[in-house]
């Protein structure tokens, strides 16, 4: 085996109570890297078209990439695969934490979990060694009492756990999986999938760190993040969110369900506010200098407790502009209820906001809401619908479904309301302002998602764009630009997320794109470069378009909401709306250069022999 | 200005007799590199559609990559382009001596020569100045007397001398450029547009070596390379043609006008032969190593002037096997002629042997070949030929058209016999054995080109194998094969043999991509990658292909000959013809690849929007 990789697999079947252990070889890894890679080559091999995602047919695979767990600062993530219960199409999402380096150490690449237990279990993996632990007692536990429980029972407060609380339980279909108390793979309902599974958590400890074939250079590596560290100071001092008054100021905010542009009150909820406020310390992934996660701690008006975290970016403009809500402590309430009961807070938010829309356009009423009267601002009708959701309880019930479905159920037009790609709700970032990012919102198979995608405000001037320069790219291209340039940047900036996900490495760290590669082959031994990474990421793509495909997608579930189309109420965008027509084209010029039909989206025959996909 | 590049184009307007300076800016030589880059740049940019490419309308452009000139083995090389005469496209040929780096010391990046001298002169261009000097009294001579004349009036036996002999001046279509005295920028009748201009030649004389940004990290190259010279040894050894035996045994080795398969007494002309018999050293380019360069010299059955150097494989197979030729003093001679009078011997040869296949088949008689027996095998008649092609007498001004044009005016199915493609006549190699090369010459914006092609056998396994894998190419492609992975493969290479020739940096070192790439930055201080150098050989290729267009080619000059879809006669291809449906599966799938349209082959809007071009 190269450098970086176990070698093994774990087969867990629940149905059938059984766990085996299976081999990968060289080929296999170098052509598929780990992570969103693997996930995507299982849930394309083994998965049976159309089956129900909350069905024992459904598989939940756990995999890590060949950095993971290493010397190299950002190695601390994993990523989660299933077929999304969210958006019926594929779903994938990192998450950082330790969990992930544990199961490196444990002797593992990755987890599949098939089938579903009769009663709730647990995982417990350590050392090489697995078995499947009745969870009864732990069903229905928050997070914080669950991995806290497990750790009693096993004895080891150094157990790394990846759990589910009530919301994932109830299939909430926007519930995630959280690694710990902080970190979430939130995106596409993963959650509810373990939840379906009978599966409460997965515990990994292991002692045997990965065999790594050049040590000097992901020394050399790691030394220079540590010399420049300037590059993310901002991640230092604020962690993400620091910049949320530009981001209004350039129309980026998103505000009140992204109808509208003017948030005065910015300033009261961003990074900053958080750092001036309720933080009372930064903490780390596995092996990161970067310490960018908020840990935040109050008691008043209600207490919220510093086990899990504080809220991120998406999460204070989700809970908080997005919802036209400006109350700090309320969006950390809110976060910290989203960690404990095991939800996506982008979704959740997303949610939220749709609903207060759809409150204010009188397509709900008090009736509906339990009595609540859900306007924008109302961040108590915030933090009660989190509650609500969680328990399915009265319209939460509804509303656990997801914008997408429950504009559905709604009806009257509340379909234009519901902010979201595929199913999944869009991620806290403005096509209006970045162009790119839209044709990612779009195309994307995950459906509206802000991580695999394009910032587009980054390749104008800069850092970025020196970097870009390596990928060919050697002049600025516009924010605002979607034309044939924009999307073959888009798709390398897409290609390289992938690679990301796949190696499985954070995104925020400030590492080029040729330090990806020479950090790939230090750990590996593998003579690789950018155009293999690329490359990997091309038939990693390819492959989720095709699961997307056989699952019935078309190239019309490539589309954004009308509501991108049309001008903000206020604010810079008053006059810049999305214009179609260039969309429309700037979707076929993309397929064109995947090797897919312009019209279709349908990858030819051609490209899925070169890739050597079948 | 980056590292590499003087930051300087002269420009000679020979019509005008005036001499002009012009700046280059760092965007341009990143963009377009070089060498390759530069002359497609300046060519499409510059050239009025349809001209005559005899004409004073045509340009011939001189051009130098970034390692020319420096420390680097390997950058001895120029790169020459103009319209071509022969094929009426775009022609660029890349050679090797001494003259490149003197160019790159007397302060320019490209020389751009225009119109057409009223009498014959050549230009003489040193350390930053440049005149037009009468060359009257040089008209009519070989290029060894020429060579020597301009060194003794200029007083300086360390002159590098660009020039051409007789052919040229009597504009043989395929009359070449030499570089001192053996080595040629020998496709697409470049010389015959130097002697058009009336510019007999270009001596440089300059002293001031280029910068270099990272002088560390280009020793390290070459230090690398004097420690992997076992990956030369054959090179070392023999220069080309170390192993006609083995391309004979495999069907590679073409014979008699590519009918045949069988030449059992190939190891008379081979290189080891060469070696053995009449071989008196080995030469090497400027800063090269290797010495792939042979020089032969005797006295009987005629002189033969070591000034003149010696056959390269290219020549052994085209004046010898493709000839039914196995007398290797005739060739050693035919080579001579070639030199002297400014011969491409590929092409040459190909008229040559497809002469005596219309000779032999009756489309020719002895009263069209003046009395010679022009049968397969008669080394005599060859030499005669090369003598009255170059002087334009008798069969040889019909000769000196070139295959394309000669039997369309033979007739009676002499254009099945013509080994051509766009009208330049096919380099040494077999399609029936090498299925990607076979996709080369019928897609090469330059015709049936050897170089700027993959070579399918050396990707089934070994060294450049190993190295394809940083191309993302993890797995064995059977040379035989001309599937999608083929295809990519092969547009990754052409891309490849763009850089180098970009660069520009001999073929037959043995750097790998990345090592290409690290050059590059090395040199010019840019973050360069593989990545962005497939994309600047893409932008090229594209250009190229416009410049095709433009001319009024179209999907149907992208063909091969006849005979490659039809058995040898004999050997280990007596069944294997190629297929055509496979063929034109590839050449779509190819323009698929390019961004050209798939049935017409004309890039599309989009391609040249990303690209920026104009």
């Amino acid at each position: 085996m190269p450098g970086g990789y176990n070698g093994k697999i774990l087969r867990v079947n629940l149905s059938e109570n059984s766990i085996s252990t299976e081999e990968i070889d060289e080929l296999f890894c170098r052509k598929y890297l780990g992570g969103a890679g693997f996930a995507t080559y299982y849930l394309w091999k083994e998965l049976q078209p159309r089956i129900d995602p909350l069905s024992p047919d459904n598989k939940l695979i756990f995999a890590l990439g060949p950095l993971t767990g290493g010397p190299l600062p950002g190695g601390g993530r994993n990523c989660i695969g299933a077929k999304s219960p969210l958006t019926g199409g594929i779903a994938k999402s990192e998450v950082g934490e330790f969990w992930g380096a544990e199961l490196k150490r444990a002797g593992y690449d990755a987890i599949i979990v098939e089938g579903k237990a009769e009663k709730p279990v647990y995982l417990w993996v350590h050392d090489g060694e697995a078995s499947i632990r009745d969870a009864n007692h732990l069903w229905g536990s928050k997070t914080k009492e669950t991995q806290q429980a497990i750790r009693d029972e096993l004895g080891d407060n150094r157990i790394r756990v990846a759990l589910i609380g009530p919301a994932a339980e109830n299939q909430v279909l926007y519930a995630c999986i959280m690694n710990g108390l902080y970190d979430a793979a939130g995106r596409g309902g993963l959650g509810a999938v373990m939840g379906s599974k009978n599966l409460k958590a997965i515990a990994v400890r292991g002692r045997k760190a990965p065999r790594i074939v050049d040590r000097e250079r992901i020394k050399e590596l790691r030394e220079w993040l540590l010399a420049n560290m300037r590059l993310v100071r901002d991640f230092r001092d604020f962690g993400t969110g620091g910049v949320m008054e530009a981001y209004e100021v350039t129309g980026n905010l998103p505000v009140r369900n992204f109808r509208d542009g003017l948030f005065p009150k910015v300033k009261r909820i961003d990074a900053q506010a958080v750092k001036d406020t309720i933080r009372i310390k930064m903490d780390a992934c596995f092996g990161c200098p970067v310490r960018c996660k908020k840990v935040v701690q109050f008691e008043e008006p209600y207490p919220v407790d510093p086990a899990y975290g504080g809220p991120e970016y998406e999460t204070l403009a989700s809970l908080g502009s997005n919802c036209g809500i400006d109350n700090l402590k309320a969006i950390a309430k809110g976060n910290e209820l989203c960690a404990a009961y095991s939800l996506d807070t982008i979704s959740m938010g997303c949610v939220i906001s749709f609903a207060m829309e759809c409150f204010e356009n009188e397509l709900l009423s008090v009736k509906d809401t339990n009595g609540i009267d859900l306007r924008f601002g109302n961040d108590e009708a915030m933090l009660k619908i989190i509650e609500m959701v969680a328990k399915r309880e009265g319209i939460g019930d509804l509303l656990a479904e997801g914008t997408a479905r429950a504009a559905q159920r709604i009806g009257g037009g509340a379909e234009d309301l519901a902010m979201q790609v595929k199913g999944l709700e869009a991620g806290m970032h403005e096509p209006r302002v970045k162009a790119g990012l839209g044709l990612g919102f779009m195309v994307n198979p995950h459906g509206a998602d802000h991580c695999c995608n394009i910032h587009d405000t980054l390749f104008e001037a800069g850092r970025q764009l020196q970097n870009a320069k390596s990928l060919g790219i050697v002049e600025p291209v516009p924010a605002d630009d979607i034309g044939p340039q924009k999307v073959a940047l888009f798709r390398l900036i897409q290609f390289n997320r992938i690679v990301l996900d796949s190696l499985v490495l954070c995104l925020f760290l400030p590492y080029n794109y040729q330090q990806l590669a020479d950090a790939t082959a230090a750990v590996t031994g593998w003579n690789t470069s950018i155009m293999e990474q690329m490359r990997v990421a091309e038939r990693i793509l390819t492959m989720a378009r095709l699961f997307n495909i056989r699952e019935g997608f078309t190239a019309s579930d490539d589309a954004l909401p009308k509501r991108f189309f049309q001008p903000k109420t206020d604010g810079v965008l008053v006059d810049k709306p999305l214009d179609p027509a260039k969309y429309d084209r700037a979707k076929r010029y993309y397929y064109t250069l995947m090797g897919w039909d312009a019209n279709t989206g349908v990858p030819t025959p051609g490209k899925l022999e070169e890739l050597d996909i079948t």
